[in-house]
This record gives structure tokens, C-alpha cells and sequence, in this order.
């Protein structure tokens, strides 16, 4: 090795690279904006929509959205497609929506009902389409797709959604940056351990603040992380999943990994959605059930909007100073900059997830850049898509003297069974995993 | 005609089109500057004028007002031509104002009383000279005019100041969009119908909910809309005349249209001053009389500095919630963007006027660019200019049952007699009209 | 001379020059901005710096500033080497900094102390260093080098720091505009006549109100203007100096020069440091003693963080409608625009010391651009650097009756009595000066 750097360097160090824009912007036309324009996108929870229309903001396009007087949702671009003024003033109607300024009445999917005053048989009626999307409402989360309208694909539904004697809370929160640095934080295990356990103080549960073995894996939905680590005489293995091209499913938050248990499902599901190339809104759910939350830590009453019941995730929780006494994720993604700089980072063996993510993106993109279909997630014969999120604990045999290679052996047992059973139903997938992991360290 | 258009086309109509710059931009040297700068323009209200220097904007630049010591008043560059600090610190003077950095003093022409502390004798009395404009109080408003010197037009009276019994209040409102959006409103009948009696309920007078045979009409200021209409058993005939550049008369706000009368004149004469390219604001006469307001709806109480009293015109008078239930000009005309962009517009047969307006306005631009000098208005030897804004209600022979051609002619009568009469005092033009329109159907 | 401008020139005075960029932008590679980066620049007062790290800003770079469990001050660029996140969150250590998304950990010279969860062996080590700069705690103010290492200067300490029965308190003022225009108005004393005494009324000394004869003179130091007046029977010299590339030494704020002395020192030692282009940060100390305040008129209590205790410095002590009544250097410079324009000036005899002061900084940037060693103050043997910044008071000799060549004439003794000094310690140094000048009118 050679010797280390001299100090104060300071004055070398004033690059000024720009962001990578393949991965990070997402407006129309953007080659990451055509890609996430390829999938269902949450737009906003279903408890934000009154009756009156909602301003929203996706992937950089101003639109409006609202529920008709028969029920239905619609999705239009916000400016009318007449004279330009805003549908979020406009008049809910029976069916559809009228623009405020001359009355033009559109359908739901855009088309035109009636262009005010203009006479029925105007050849406007033949030319004026206002720009929608198809949306799709889904346990309290409102989906759009704002893709090519022939290349729409079916509406995903998640095995993880489908968890026994389980409660669900919808949320959705606002961080002012790209939406990169918030999605890959879910493949960046070691953060947990600095940024939640040993710069803060233990944010989450004790155990994840435990050195750990991590392994990354593709998946059919994307990559998962596999964390195994020593809790006393257990040995946890945790996988995380990226559902590209920009969902996650996180376990426990507050798991101690106390006793033995397989195929434990996620405590949240949840979607990193680019409102612009610089705010991202995390739209998803929270689940609530005993067997991920047996100490009862869990707060469902501070699920909602712009708020959740773990620290650091929202601007408006602390003030200044608390939030440098004990800064969470929200701090540490927010200050890499409103687009973080790829070119100015010096990424180490433990940004090997990180890599792998913006790589598996990169792949995508291109791939779709060159012409070819999207990938789309596999029912495989089952009524939703398998998922690879979960926590399996053993009892270790010999107590904790087991090596690193052995713990990695086991992490990549538990990833094989998670990845054999996934055309199973749960029940049988729990079974297969902890026949499959159980008394074979 | 072919098949309408599929829905769902959000995808493909996610345009770049960029405004019209030719029409919205308003800075020195731009053809539609150049334009409003040849004519007298109101900069402010006189009773925003103190004892201290006003900071205002005009046409995208920097300016300062003041009223000096001997009542005169000076309107100049705001930035010092010494060193450049704001004349709205600066001290005012018996005669002019007094720079407050280094004390040089300048005439409310803009030409150097004293340069602070240089010697009387200095070259620099030969060679600085303060940007300055010519300004002209009339009726409570402070008038400039930005062009070039040798081509300051007289200052422009209108026969509708001298209405008999009548009061006057000065009011001002600012609007956070382009000008344009703003005047072509008043030549956009249409809207009437829908955002001021559809969308948002009643917001002015009942009759002009009513649909209305419309048709346009130059004139030697500029163009006018006629609006014809049944109302019971009378025929309603509005005209709404533009005075180019941006001048708009307006007529009663809660006109009902319940009895014969002829050329009864406007309830508002203002401006839509451009402050810049996305800041326009409002600055013109209320007037009352009982003619106008036989029932008192009028409330000169709140008319004034970003206020008036009719629903919609400002920013601050609703919350956010409520301008969405029952939305104004202020919602419709700011919604459709900083500068619309007229590019992405569908326009319809209801836009006639405001594509016809656009057309006006261009043509004057390019004639102004051309070398010609620009359209001035004419005297015709009275004491002030004839406008062109009416109501005129006959009792309609037969009721109700006429054709939409008997009121479209009716209209095209009652527009050619305010024409016709233009030479006229007011009040053997008003009996002209009322002599050409009825009785003759 | 020629007849002066006509008036009404408005239309012909609407230029669109820029700042000059090679004087105004200091961020990094700019010309004026490696000229800055070539001496010491006061970055906070100690007093700011608590247990938290402090998010500073200098010359256009976004910095972290902290003082360490060891008591030692860091100065590290703002984002982490690693993935960006700001050290601003960072924990502070023992020794360096922590950061909290993945604990790498930074000595305060910011080479790598551990990469978090890297290998000690990882050749991250090897590679990565956290752009940093030195930094010089001294008098309560906490100075940093951000130039090329290898060129850094012995701190500099002046003469004044050493007043006898002298209080001293440190204050810090942001003015939003670009550091020159600040800076250059410790060069025009012009404007102390007309900004603090005729536009004003009274703000510092009656004295400083009287006209003066000015001259300039370059120093070793950069430059002085040396104000010479009569003030009843005395006549008063002030020299008030600039220490380039942006300190400035200034003399009793309440000066009434009522009797006779020589040499006295000055109330402030500041500097102008250029945050960015358009927002500048004036550091420095205030000097209280009885030689310099024998009214009693100086308030310590009032100076500290935007706080001083003459008036017209701030933006918050005032309301805009009292700034406009009485305004000050804080109304004066920053009304200059966000960057002053120098191509729209006119520029006239009393600009002499502000042309002069650009020319030299010019010449310095220059200087430094063509590769030569910037210049750095000289100690001359002595155990600080003398400066030139006094207030010399002699009776006169006939009263007021003497001509502007007599008084010019005696101040340019004073000067070069306290030019010719410089390498006298302080006492033997004010016998010197009182020696030459008095009775010697």
C-alpha cells in the first residue's frame, strides 16, 4: 500500500462533476423517465383525495387528480388542453371533470364530453384529447402509469399484502432529493449499522446494530440484500428486496431475532416515487401484526402523511439541532445534495449493494433505451408476485464460535430456499424454508 | 368527421412549446416593449405616494417615484447613475431628489442638479444625465410614459371619465402572470358565461348567465365585443371595447338587463399594466352612479389597493380551499401558467376575440417595428376620446321568440350606431343610438 | 463645457452591462477568487462554535466547520468524500469527525482516520482524503487558508490587536451583495459626508460631517486616504487603510477631534469576506478604550453576531419604511444591486480611492494570475505587522484661516510621518509622528 494522502487537500478538491442524468432525471423523454414511465407508480394515498381536485406532481408532469361524482378516479395533466388553465380549479362533474375558465368537460380518460360553448358538431370535438392516465386505486394507494398506453402492464399485486391477521397504514413522505439517493439507501446495509445504531444512538432494534456478513443477489423482481449476523445463540439472516424499478419491502423495524423463526414478511412495502428530478415522495404501507412486532413498538397511529413511527424520515419532526444530536435518514439523504454527485464519490467494498442497485438500473435503462420490453414481474400461477423480503432466526449450533464462512454459507442457504420456493403459497414457502435451513448450519 | 380521438394519450402530449415572446415579453427593446412604450401608462395609484420615494416596476425595469417638495413629481431609474444605490433611500428635495450615498441631486427630468461634492465646474455636469420619465397625474393616477421622447403621445382623456353624477375610486391589483392573459380575458365572452355563472355559481349580475349571440368589431381604438342576449322580455346588447395597447372598459358588474335604456357607459375603465413578463398589474377607475347600480350592489368601500369589490380578482381574499370551489379570473388567468403558451392551446370559434386581439396587438407591434409610427387615438375635436362601451336593452317585439339571426342583427345595429356616433357630445349620442335601435328590430 | 444632457432620457438608459466577473467571483479557479485564497479570511467568532458542527460557508465553498473532543478545530469540505452525505450531521470524535451515514472518520486535516465498516487493510485508505484547510484560532475569531498548501502564509497580526487598556469584542455582519461593494466604501470617504451626515442627519461624529481635503496613497499594506480638516481650531488627519486583499482599518467612530494628539489607533479591524459573489460576511473586532471613546458614546453590549452599535449595518434593525428615512451603508451598498455593475457608473474626481482600490486589486489578481507570489505583509522585525490607520490632531496656527494647499500640505506630512515610522514599535512610533507634524503646520 502506498503511503496515504497528504492533508489539507482542500484546495484540490473543488471538482465540479455533475450528476449522473442517466440514472437521475426522470422527466419526459429522460432515459430514467421512460423507464419508470414503464410501471405502475403510486400518485398519492387514497385518504388525500376529497372532493375536490388534487395538484399532484410525477416524474416532473404537472397533473390533476380527482374522484367524479360516480366514483371514478381520473388522472389529467393539469393545465386544460384549451386555453391552458388549471383542472385543479376545475368543476367535478358526474363523470369527469370541467375546466373552470369555459367549461370544456372532459372524460376521465381525457377524451372531450363537451366543449362549452362550442357547438356539438365542432371539429374540435375531433382533435382535443387532454392529456390522462390510467390510474388504479389499490388498499388506500392511488397507481398511475404513465407510459405508452400499448404497452400498459397488468396492475402487480405483492404475496407480502397478504399477511394473516394483519393490520395496513398507508403513508406517504416528501424528501427534498433525488430519488436515487433515497431507493438505494435500501441496498446499503451497512448504513444501519453507523447511521442507526452507532451515530445516533440504536435507532432500530438493538440486534441491527450487530456486525454483520452481506451478500448481494439478483432477484427475479430486481436484487436483494442478505444480512446474517450472530444475536447470542441465534443466527438472524435478513433479505431486503428492490422491486425494479423503484419498490422495496423492508422487515421488522424493530427485530431482535430472539427466537427461531422462517420466512418472516416485511413490515413495510413501499414505493421511492420521483415527483421531479429533485423531490421524492416514499408512498407505501406499513403492516402491523404480532409476529412482526412482538414487544408492541409499533405506532400506527403516527402513519400517515408526512409521518411514520421511526426516527429521521421527515423534515418537520425535529428542529435543526436535534436532528444533528441524532441524524437519521432523512438528514444523510437530503445533504448528499439535491442530486447527488456520482463523479465525487469514493465508493468501497461496502457500497457493493449501492453499485449492484445503480448497475441493475443502468442495465434496465438501456435495455429499454435499445428498443426491447420492459421487464415485468412474473404472477408465476399465483394470484400475486412473489417477493424475497423476510427474516429467518436459527438456533446456532456451538453458540456464537461459528466463522465468517460460516455465517455466509448459511446466508446464501437461507437466499437459495427464499429463491427455490417462489412459485409456493406462503404456507408452504414458510415450510420449505425451514426445512431447508433448519438444523443445517 | 373522423373518429374523436383514443383517451389516455397523456403520454403523448408532454410538449416543450415555449410562449409567444413576439406578444408577452415587455423589456427595453422587445417588439411588444416597444410597443407599450408609446403609449402613457399608469404606474401607480396617487395615494400610494408618501413623503417617502416609492420603488416600482414598470415594463421589466427598476424605477423610483416620488412626489418633491414643491408637489411635483419625478419618476427615474432607480439605480443611481453615480454608483448605482436605489433613489428609494435616496433624500427628496424642494426640486428633485438627493442620492443618499454621495448627495448627487437630480431634477425630476433626470439631469444633475449638484454631483455631491464634485466641483461645480466638473465635466461630469456635461456628461451624466439620470434615466427619468415623463409622468401626469389625472384623476388620483400617476401616469408615465416610457418611450422615446420625441414621440410622447398627448395625454389620453376618455369621454366615459365625464359620466354625470357619478363618483370614481382608484384601485390596483396584481396579478402573478403575463399581461396578456390578463387583458384577452375582456375580450373572451365566453368565460362570462361559464367561470363567472357555471363553474363558480353567480358571481355577477344573473342575466349574464344567459348565452349570448356574440360577434367582434374593430374600432378606431382597438376592437370591441358584442354580446346580445334575451333576458325575459328585453334584448340585452353589450359592447366591450379593448383600447390598444391595454386599456379595457367594463360594463355594469351586475347588469339584469330589466329595461329599455341605450349607450349606458362602463362601471370600469383600467389597464393590465405589465410590471415584467409575469407580473401584471391592474390600475384603473371604478366608477358609481345609479344608473350602473340601480339596486346599491356596488361597494366602493372595497375598492383600493388590491382590492375590489366583486368575487375573484386577488390572491389573498380566499383561502386556497375556497378559490378551488368557486374560482375566479385571478385562479383562471394565473393557473394558465406564468406566460401561457399559446402553442399547446386548442382554440375554438369562442376564442375569436382573443385570437382576433393577438392579431390586433401583432399587427401593431410589427407595424411599430416596421419604421410607421404607431396607432395614436383621435380627438375627433371633442374634448376627449369616444370609447365604445355600452349596454344598450330594448323591449323586444314578440318576446322571447326570435331568431338567433334577429338578435345577431339587432346587435350589429346597436354596434353601428355607437360607431356611427362617435363624433357625438354624450348626450346626442346616447339619443342617436336609442333612435337607431328601436322600434326596429 | 458643453450644454448637459437633456432631460427625460429614460428610454436611452436601459443597458444591460454585467459585473466585472474578474474583481467580483470568488468561487474556486476564478481569478479574484485565487487572489483571496492566498491569505488568511476570517470563517467564524469562536463564539459561534458550540458541540455541534457549524455549516459554514467562504468563497463560493460550502465548508464544515467544528471543534473536536481534543479542543482542535476542523475545517473539512461540507459533503463527505465517501457518498456526499454533510458532515454537518457529522459526530464529532476525540479527534476529527465522524460521519453518520457510514462512519468514516476524518482527522481535521481530513485524511481517512477509518472508512467505517472498510477493512483496515482496504486500499480506500490509501486513496481517499476529505478536502480540508487549515485553520488559526486568534482573539475569538477563527481564521482558515483555503489557497494551494503549499503556499501558506505566516498568520498575520497587527499592530492595533495590541492597543493598551483596550476591550475588544468580535461581531460578524452578512450583508447580501458582493464583497467589493462592501469593501471599496472603506475607500470613498466622500460618502461619510453625505450618507452619515447631510442625507441622514448626524450618524457618527459631528466632525466627520465637516468637508475635507482627501488624498490617496498606496502603502505597503495596499492603500490609505488621508481626510484632512479643519474642526474649530484644530485641524484633524485621519488615514484609514486597506490591508488587501480585504481588511480594513478604521478610526474612532465618534471622532470630534477636539484635541490635540497623534497616532491614535482605530475602533476597528475587520475584514469583508466573500461568502459567495452575492452575499459577503464582515468579521472583525471592535476596539473600546477611553482615548478612543472619551464620551462614552461606544455600546460593547451591542456588538456581536449582525450586531454593531453604529447605525445603518444591518437588515433586521430597522423597519424598510425607518431604513428609507435614515438609511445607511447597509441601504447603500447592497441597493447597488446583488452585484454592483462598474460599466454603468459614471465615475467622477470623488471616486478616486474606489478606482484606485479596484486598480489595485486588479493589479494583484493580476500578479498572481501571471504566476508571480502574491504579496504578503512584511513584520519588519517587529512582533507584528504595522499598519497605518491613525488620527493625528494638531492646534493650528491662525485658526481657520489657512488654504485647501496648506491643509493638503500638513496631511501628507502626517502620512508620510506615519509611513516613514513603520518600523517603530508603537510608543517610540507615535513620539515620531507627533514630532513631525506638530508645529510644523
Amino acid at each position: 500500500m502506498n503511503s496515504p494522502p497528504q492533508g489539507f487537500q482542500g484546495y484540490f478538491k473543488t471538482g465540479t462533476e455533475q450528476e449522473d442524468a442517466e440514472l437521475t432525471h426522470v422527466g419526459p423523454g429522460t432515459p430514467c423517465g421512460e423507464y419508470m414511465r414503464r410501471y405502475w407508480q403510486p400518485v398519492a394515498m387514497s385518504e388525500e383525495l376529497g372532493e375536490l381536485p388534487l395538484a399532484v406532481r410525477l416524474l416532473g408532469e404537472d397533473l390533476v387528480l380527482y374522484r367524479d361524482g360516480s366514483g371514478n378516479l381520473g388522472l389529467l395533466h393539469r393545465h386544460c388542453a384549451h386555453r391552458g388553465a388549471s383542472l385543479e380549479y376545475g368543476i367535478i362533474a358526474e363523470c369527469g371533470i370541467i375546466c373552470c375558465y369555459h367549461g370544456w368537460h372532459y372524460a376521465n380518460d381525457g377524451t372531450l364530453i363537451s366543449a362549452g360553448s362550442e357547438a356539438p358538431d365542432s371539429p374540435i370535438h375531433g382533435r382535443v384529447v387532454q392529456g390522462a392516465y390510467p390510474v388504479h386505486e389499490h388498499n388506500d394507494i392511488i397507481f398511475a402509469y404513465l407510459g405508452p398506453p400499448d404497452a400498459i402492464p397488468a396492475f402487480p399485486v405483492y404475496d407480502t399484502e397478504f399477511m394473516p391477521d394483519t393490520e395496513r397504514k398507508t403513508f406517504s413522505i416528501t424528501t427534498p432529493c433525488n430519488w436515487l439517493q433515497v431507493y438505494e439507501n435500501t441496498q446499503d446495509p451497512i448504513h444501519v449499522l453507523h447511521l442507526h445504531a452507532r451515530s445516533s444512538g440504536v435507532q432500530f432494534g438493538v440486534a441491527s446494530g450487530v456486525d454483520q456478513i452481506i451478500e448481494y443477489q439478483e432477484t427475479p423482481l430486481g436484487m436483494m440484500n442478505i444480512q446474517t449476523r450472530h444475536v447470542g445463540e441465534h443466527v438472524w439472516t435478513r433479505t431486503t428486496d428492490s422491486i425494479l424499478p423503484n419498490g422495496n419491502q423492508t422487515g421488522a423495524i424493530w427485530e431482535e431475532a430472539e427466537e427461531a423463526k422462517s420466512m418472516q414478511r416485511c413490515s413495510i412495502l413501499r414505493w421511492m416515487v420521483p415527483v421531479d428530478d429533485t423531490t421524492t415522495r416514499t408512498i407505501g404501507w406499513r403492516f402491523f401484526n404480532k409476529r412482526l412486532d412482538p414487544r408492541g413498538q409499533d405506532n400506527p397511529e403516527l402513519v400517515g402523511k408526512e409521518s411514520i413511527d421511526f426516527i429521521g424520515q421527515t423534515a418537520d419532526e425535529r428542529s435543526y439541532e436535534e436532528a444533528q444530536r441524532q441524524p437519521g435518514d432523512y438528514e444523510a439523504q437530503v445533504s448528499q445534495r439535491p442530486i447527488a454527485i456520482h463523479a465525487l464519490e469514493n465508493r468501497a467494498s461496502s457500497d457493493a449493494g449501492v453499485a449492484r442497485l445503480r448497475r441493475l438500473i443502468r442495465q434496465n435503462i438501456r435495455h429499454l433505451s435499445a428498443g426491447h420490453d420492459p421487464h415485468r414481474p412474473d404472477f408465476r400461477g399465483l394470484p400475486f408476485i412473489s417477493t424475497y423480503c423476510q427474516d429467518t432466526v436459527v438456533q446456532w449450533p456451538g453458540g456464537e464460535a461459528s466463522t465468517e464462512d460460516d455465517l455466509r454459507a448459511h446466508g446464501r442457504r437461507v437466499a437459495k430456499a427464499v429463491l427455490d420456493s417462489d412459485h409456493l403459497e406462503p404456507q408452504p414457502r414458510e415450510r420449505f424454508v425451514e426445512d431447508e435451513v433448519t438444523d443445517k448450519p
